[in-house]
């Protein structure tokens, strides 16, 4: 088949060759590297009709700007795929936005990162049956042999991926206190050696716990040069949310939430609180400066 | 080498396996099972000075009633090795009691649960170099390539299996609490595909997640015949225990054991406070019965 890849990033440009390797011809833009097109009109231009365009940008303000540009561009029967890490609201609204110029809209979560190119990307698409379908070629080859599927309705593979990305956090955290009560501990232990017998045989071995591995092996076992400030894109933060409208308990992937913003405090106000606290009702002694 | 096997549960009888399979003698005994030795005497007299005695007992008073034994069976220069989920705590003290008396004291965390037996055991054992070294040809048959080490001195096996058990309630408990907003959601997802198309590809694939596949292939998406209660062995108490004694914040953690007592409570007797207290400050109804 042939595709409009937008966004030629680690993602897109692993995408991209993984489609080619698999006999697909694939279109680019990418203002910032080298595409086959020079703007979404040349993109579409290079593509037959019914055409297939797949956003690899990141969520938000660009995705959001180039959603109306190509709504502005794309025939009736032309498919937008967002590859991106969307809000499945949004992607939700877009469906909605295209299906009234007759254009199909699939929302995709892509899962895999960096190594997507050597291991394959996982895909969740949502969206109606028939563009899905009509996708199948597209999906299957970025993926890994029963590495995808259409996990429902327009927004389903937004949702899918977001509490895939809710759970990674989740696990991470896991990993990241018993690595800290393992490094506390009294017996001197080498977290490399033991995140390295875990890989094999353990209940706990898993893709994260093999790219820890390589961590304390390009880091060394403390980590040194590594700050522990730790970023979130969004998705944590909306699993939550959808937590909450569905009433659904979540403390432990709240709580690496919570701990990820611990991280990027360089002093805690709310520990400011508690020492003013202590020391106004025992007398307990405060640190200033 | 030769070694004598005390206990022929899942994981004893299918350690003893993997050992012959590797060309070890293994005498065995275990009141309930068909074992070589009708008594720990009869065991010690199977084997040859300086004999290996492997627990691969449940924790608690039993491994404390069988060491306590083996204390007054073996001879100096014996090795008695714990292979059970003992507090390390319990095996720094029983390591002292065996020394005194001239005999080697091995504790050793063994991951792997019934799947050893064809995955390989995870071992970690913790110990004095001497008996442990000794044991190296022990340790490498039931553990996959490089699936196993001393990881420090005495207590640092046990030290290191509990940890990995915390880490493993964590991440259980970020599953758990994804796939329960999934199945939350208005998309009417089919959970056992989602788990099946996350094994390939995606950052949250793992063991447990091939687990959870299949538990979802034989008790269907909704696990119908599980109920939601769910023990706890004590290893992931004793995590947050010593997270606690080195003040390190293991807030998932903890929510993942929280969320254990939580489901084993018919009523939850804070929720009554909280119904309560509800009702006399702001008069909102609360349920009788």
């Amino acid at each position: 088949m042939q595709l409009g890849m937008i966004g030629l990033g680690r993602m897109g440009a692993g995408m991209t060759a993984r489609l080619e390797q698999h006999g697909h011809t694939v279109q680019t833009y990418d203002p910032q590297q080298p595409s086959t097109a020079e703007s979404l009109e040349q993109l579409a231009e290079q593509l037959e009709a019914p055409r297939v365009f797949w956003l690899m940008i990141p969520a938000g303000k660009i995705t959001e700007d180039t959603f109306q540009s190509l709504l502005g561009i794309a025939a009736a029967d032309d498919v937008i795929v967002d590859g991106g890490n969307s809000n499945f609201r949004d992607s939700q609204r877009r469906h909605g936005e295209a299906k009234e110029k007759g254009i199909h809209f699939v929302d995709c979560g892509v899962s895999g990162g960096i190594w997507g190119l050597r291991e394959g990307f996982c895909l969740m698409a949502g969206g109606d049956e028939e563009p899905a379908s009509r996708l199948t070629p597209i999906f299957e080859a970025p993926a890994p042999k029963d590495g995808w599927a259409v996990t429902g309705g327009p927004g389903a593979g937004h949702f899918t991926k977001m509490v895939h990305n809710g759970i990674e956090y989740g696990m991470m955290q896991a990993y990241a206190e018993g690595f800290e009560v393992l490094r506390a501990s009294e017996f001197g232990l080498d977290l490399h050696e033991i995140a390295g017998i875990w890989r094999y045989g353990s209940v706990v071995r898993s893709w994260l716990l093999d790219l820890l591995v390589r961590a304390f092996e390009a880091e060394g076992k403390d980590l040194e040069h590594i700050k522990g400030y730790v970023e979130d894109s969004g998705e944590g933060r909306w699993t939550i949310f959808e937590a909450i409208n569905e009433s659904v308990p979540a403390p432990a992937i709240t709580a690496a939430l919570y701990a990820r913003f611990a991280s990027r405090q360089d002093e805690s106000f709310a520990a400011k609180v508690n020492a003013a606290l202590r020391n106004q009702f025992g007398g307990h002694a405060v640190k200033t400066e």
